[in-house]
């Protein structure tokens, strides 16, 4: 089933020996790189970093890709699974010429080769895996699981486009990786490119045998049929018959993907879920190099994910080793007298944009073209005055997105990914423009879902984030929407895409991309149905510990804030944003008008609320979030009613970020500007969304930080009643009055008596709940009083 | 095939009804239980809260064990991964009894029954999903993806115990469920309990098809297969064929779950993973339930996730409809005068402790034994004086966790997890006592994998922290040990495991059970090879929003160190403690009985490092984690050398949580205690592990936080030295000494001239990491003096 001539055979074999060369060299040298005089101790680095284990089996699939690449004019990316593989793919960037033209002090000679080989992994020079500095890369791989989803995420609406990925058998343990395989019931062959995932079984993790290397090849073929997958395996230690049943094995794949494309697209008839052709690739884990050290098996073991000859300084023996080893490439049939690659090695790599390593999918921002935005202001909810009338905020905005997802239907480049709650968050008005994709069968009862969709419900969150980071890496847009607390489960997702956001803008070649988008609703507050597991702000924590830079934390108080904020948010680049909003009806504050220039802003008194326009303030009360907002401005109405001489000012933040120093982030308001909000020296009692504390790290250095009182989340909840959350968290409207009289000394027995009846209030509402199963109508029934 | 009498079947389908007439009426009714009078709409709550769609099933299931136990003696724990599913659980602990008996105010008769429909969902009642107030539960289902990790946690080492876990086909979908069902290649058949999952297939999760309901039955038998199972299918909506068939189905999974074991247990010879039998059951969504609702379609479909019938008391019409759905299960066949379920539904329960509810192994607490612990002093790295020699600490915490291990062996109640880190992480002594759990397939090459053995590493951080959940949960002990940066993997699941021992805690039949410990090393400094991505504290962050009574975190400074807390630790109970130490060779500071004085007080002056014994303090020199600490000591002996007058007090902090004051953490130090130790007035330069503001955050309210200065990552990283991973993050000494000076204006021209020296360090360092790809001698020499 030899697809491969011999002629052919030997070339790549010559090519896979220039490139592993190359990953050891990389690894090993700091000079002599072509080993053109004797190897001496001098010549090797003095630290030796990365994981030479995978590079083989990945040399050998980029070589086997460059063929059918040439061969049928594909546009393939390269997702790299085992990112600190990346001496081989730094090794085939460099054999293809990409490399050299991204970074062009690393020249094609042997000057170029030294500078190459020294600067991996070491100070000054670039990371052991894959990284945004990698050309061709979107994927990190240092932190393992990602990998299928983000070539899923590139896949969607690529149609032109073939993603290959490595699945690293050790990263295939990890639950992220193991549910992204079903991804397959989501790519439509018509619209969407193919994603060929290549399972390369090595072996070993870093001590340990993996999992699937461990079972039986008809168990693994029933998990990846199961998974919905057609597996064609290629297993062996023979270089040369490897070699010829992998391209036979990738050539029976792209037959089958072109197959079932050709079908999809030619034919008329309904889209259906195909069974794709993946590889399985079982090679030795560090094959090719030292079969033993120090008389103990290496090739083939755990004992090669790394550094198989190591402590070269201490063990000089070992020089000759390593020597030996790098020899067995035969480097000089290799590489010319300049130390160029031989023409016929270069040649093995396809022309121009169709190398891999120059791959315009990769760099997204190459691609990306706007999004195309409805006048967000046209879905504003009206109101005739503050309170004048109650909405769903996150409705209004399903009735932006459903425009959005309209407006740019033909260029298919915005996708709304949620697990499954896309509906419970009240978006519904996105199904007006368009279903959610759904490869798999269909029965009569189903509604909105259909092969095409811009709307994406998988119940995992990990999922659902790894393939909007794909479609945004490759140059699209995109919104994730969450209940708030399961959120947490990519934090460390959110994490590494921070810290990939962060490399890429230094990275000059990279393009901005379109930022990560999330919506956060059924938030904390209004999670009392649902019970304490479903109540959790702390998302907002680990996003402020990012880059300041790279990211944004949105409160809009309200619908037309929320429109505002969102239209923002799509239009943005290179960040992460986060809006927490409500879905449930609640008062609206802010006609359109008043919520642009209030969210332009991000932070500012609401005059309509305060009564310190004539005189002192005596209590600033600030708030930032819906509910907390909610909360303050009952008490403010309860304040007026009982003690009408005292001055409040409220101030609304809408930007998290404003009350940070402007030396810490770029949305920071000047102190001077602080000042005049919040006063030098009045008390603020402060209603947060989430864990107080918060607010205070963030606005520690503020000349009033001393008088600054905080309330927000401190992990008390049940299923209870919406109001009595606010309540169990002292944040309730009561409790924000208490905490004003207990700041004004000066009230004396008036204060003393309104603090008792607010006390008294508080008791009324928990007798009221256990009798009643719901909130007082006075707290239902709340409106902040017209005043015309 | 049935196995089923008439009479049994019979009886069963009644059960069945009871059941859930019970989950319905929790659902919707707050008075009228029984319907012994008319429904009217009074009778009906005004909040309806729960989801129905999954009960009929899970009722269905627990009947059948129910009759599994009876028939054969066992001793079952059911976790029920749609946790929403709670209303069935709790129908049937009312059935059983146990519900009255773990809460005696719920009587068996019709005004007990009235309180136990009202409280459910219902303020001040219980909440909507299964939680630790249920009994019987491990597992609280609020969020999912773990139900199948904490069955296998709860299976191992408990030979007798079969672990009933139902899987949701939502839940199915979530990566950590994914992979959960690997589980089966580190169960031993001898030595642990079985674990029979029960996949769900009700077609539907809130809004959506699942994706394994709709793949064929075939695909759906190879993925299975593929994960090692045997799958047995039940599949219908007529009532009686399905408990036939599932009967006979659950018996054919008992012989085959007792014929693996007892050839495990009782033939000689080598232990090997066997394919465990698993159900599959496939029943309608919301089976019995209203057929349609305003003629759409509900049973069977996605409508049936939580409340069927919605709205009531604004749609008086379905008054009736409920009233008729309630009546169908014919009630008054069900329950006696007094309105006891009949004596033969009682019976269908086993008795005692065998009565699921009841299941000892759900209340680990009253199983727990001490963990026998070596004396910890035992392990003592020999220090002659500060900085007298070099240790790895977790290298001397591994000889510890070896004899725990040894010292355990015969109660096998203790397991160490860690996601195939073990030995990166030099804990390798643990493999003299015991081998890697592995079931699967052995090489002659393979080093210390077993079927027994104490340690477990899977790449899945989910995984880990799922089993040790699960095994902790049901009363034994353990120790997770990750990479710092990527323990953000299981932040969710972290913020689920303390929301569930917080509730535990008041819960007053539940007994504490053993701490959940991490030990997070290749930390964030020592990360510089691996990159960027593999550097990150932000998990300190998350633990310290949770209630502080639950959780610890602990910095030793060197090994001796590392074993006090390591001990302290493994002793604690109803707590999560974080553990931050790195792995590499640094110089140790305390023998010891210094150890033990330093890390019982938590924080403390190290007056050896400090010269102002004699006079007045100039400037606090505070440090947390190891790092940190030795560039403080670093700093001080610059600082000593340069500026000798300036009198400089160290202050190190093993316990963070003595920087909170007392009210905010039971081991909070007083104000007079913090005021002594960091003075009222002199400027502190604060070097810390993590994200400096953390500091700020717990350390606010002190007196003398105004002149606290605090250095930590500030999230700059790269592939770099050690050394210039400090250096980015402007921590290293000679910017600690910087700090100094820049707090010291006294100093003068001195200062200045000192500064500019170490100004020029910093670029002689960047200079020669550039050149020669480590750090300089002075750097990696560099030892505390000796002052004899």
């Amino acid at each position: 089933m030899t697809t491969l001539s011999d002629a052919e055979l030997e070339t790549l074999l010559r090519y896979w020996r220039a490139a592993n060369y190359l990953a050891v060299g990389q690894i090993y040298l700091r000079d002599n790189p072509l080993l053109r005089e004797p190897l001496r101790p001098e010549h090797v680095k003095p630290r030796l970093l990365g994981h030479w284990g995978t590079c083989p089996g990945l040399n050998l699939i980029y070589a086997h890709l460059n063929r059918l690449i040439r061969q049928r004019d594909l546009d393939v990316l390269f997702i790299c699974g085992p990112g600190h593989g990346a001496p081989a793919v730094l090794a085939n960037l460099f054999l293809e010429g990409t490399y050299s033209e991204f970074y062009p002090h690393i020249t094609g000679d042997e000057e170029g080769l030294r500078k190459f080989f020294r600067q991996f992994s070491f100070p000054g020079g670039v990371p052991s895996h894959c990284a945004p500095q990698t050309p061709g890369s979107i994927h990190e791989g240092g932190e393992l699981g990602y990998s299928l989803a983000h070539a899923f995420g590139a896949a969607f609406d690529h149609p032109e486009l073939l993603v290959c990925c490595v699945v690293g058998d050790g990263e295939a343990e990890t639950g992220p990786l193991a549910t992204a395989w079903h991804g397959n019931k989501f790519l439509n062959p018509a619209s969407d490119g193919a994603v060929l995932p290549i399972l390369h079984l090595n072996g070993y993790k870093i001590a340990n045998p993996t999992v699937l290397a461990r079972i039986d090849e008809e168990e693994l073929t029933a998990l990846l049929t199961g998974c919905g997958w057609h597996p064609l395996y290629v297993s062996g230690d023979d270089p040369a018959q490897v070699h010829r049943d992998f391209a036979a094995a990738l050539a029976q794949a792209a037959d089958a993907i072109a197959a079932i494309q050709r079908q999809a697209r030619n034919q008329p008839g309904r889209i259906e879920r195909r069974r794709w052709p993946m590889l399985v690739l079982r090679t030795p884990k560090g094959w090719t190099g030292p079969k033993t050290v120090d008389d103990k098996p290496v090739e083939g073991t755990w004992r090669s994910h790394q550094v198989p000859l190591s402590d070269l300084h201490q063990h000089p023996e070992r020089i000759a080793q390593l020597e030996a080893w790098l020899q067995s490439y035969r480097p000089e049939e290799l590489f010319d007298e300049s130390g160029r690659p031989l023409p016929e090695l270069r040649a093995q790599a396809p022309e121009g944009n169709k190398r891999m390593g120059a791959c315009p999918y990769a760099n997204g921002g190459l691609l990306i073209r706007d999004l195309r935005l409805p006048e967000f202001d046209d879905y504003a909810v009206s109101v005739p005055y503050p309170g004048g009338t109650d909405a769903e905020a996150t409705r209004a905005l399903g009735r932006f997105l459903r425009d959005v997802i309209r407006l740019n239907e033909d260029l298919r480049h915005f996708r709304l990914m949620g697990p499954d709650e896309i509906r419970s968050n009240r978006l519904d008005a996105v199904f007006e423009a368009s279903d959610r994709v759904w490869l798999g069968r269909l029965l009569p009862t189903d509604e909105h879902l259909a092969p095409e969709g811009r709307i994406m419900e998988i119940l995992s969150e990990h999922t659902c984030q790894g393939w909007l980071e794909g479609y945004l890496l490759t140059g699209r847009h995109g919104l994730f929407t969450s209940y708030e607390a399961f959120i947490h489960i990519v934090d460390s997702m959110f994490n590494q895409h921070a810290k990939w956001l962060k490399e890429a803008r230094e990275v000059p070649w990279r393009r901005p991309i379109a930022s990560l988008n999330y919506l956060l609703t059924s938030h904390v507050w209004r999670q009392d149905h649902n019970g304490f597991t479903h109540q959790d702000p702390g998302f907002i924590d680990l996003v402020v510990n990012k880059k300041s830079e790279l990211i944004q934390v949105y409160f809009p108080p309200d619908a037309n804030s929320l429109l505002f904020i969102a239209d923002r948010c799509l239009r943005s680049r290179d960040c992460i944003n986060v809006i927490i909003v409500g879905k449930q009806p609640e008062p609206q504050w802010l006609d359109m008008d008043a919520a642009i220039r209030h969210c332009t802003a991000g932070i500012g008194i609401w005059e309509w609320a305060s009564n310190d326009q004539d005189g002192e303030t005596d209590v600033v009360m600030a708030c930032c979030g819906d509910v907390p907002t909610l909360e303050t401005l009952a008490a403010v109405d309860l304040i007026r009613t009982h003690l009408p001489e005292v001055k409040v000012r409220v101030v609304n933040v809408v930007d998290l970020m404003t009350l940070q120093p402007p030396e810490e982030h770029p949305h920071g308001l000047p102190d001077k500007a602080f000042d005049t909000l919040f006063t030098t020296d009045r008390p603020i009692v402060f209603a947060y969304h989430g864990y107080p504390w918060l607010i205070h790290r963030l606005a520690y250095r503020r000349t009033n930080h001393k008088n600054l009182h905080v309330r927000g989340y401190k992990e008390e909840g049940t299923t209870t009643t919406p109001f009595d959350m606010v309540v169990r968290n002292d944040i309730d409207r009561f409790h924000l009055v208490m905490d004003v009289i207990d700041r004004l000394p000066q009230l004396g027995a008036r204060g003393a008596h309104i603090r008792q009846l607010m006390r008294d209030r508080i008791i009324d509402h928990k007798r009221y709940i256990v009798e009643h199963g719901h909130d007082m109508p006075e707290i239902r029934n709340w409106r902040w009083p017209r005043e015309t």
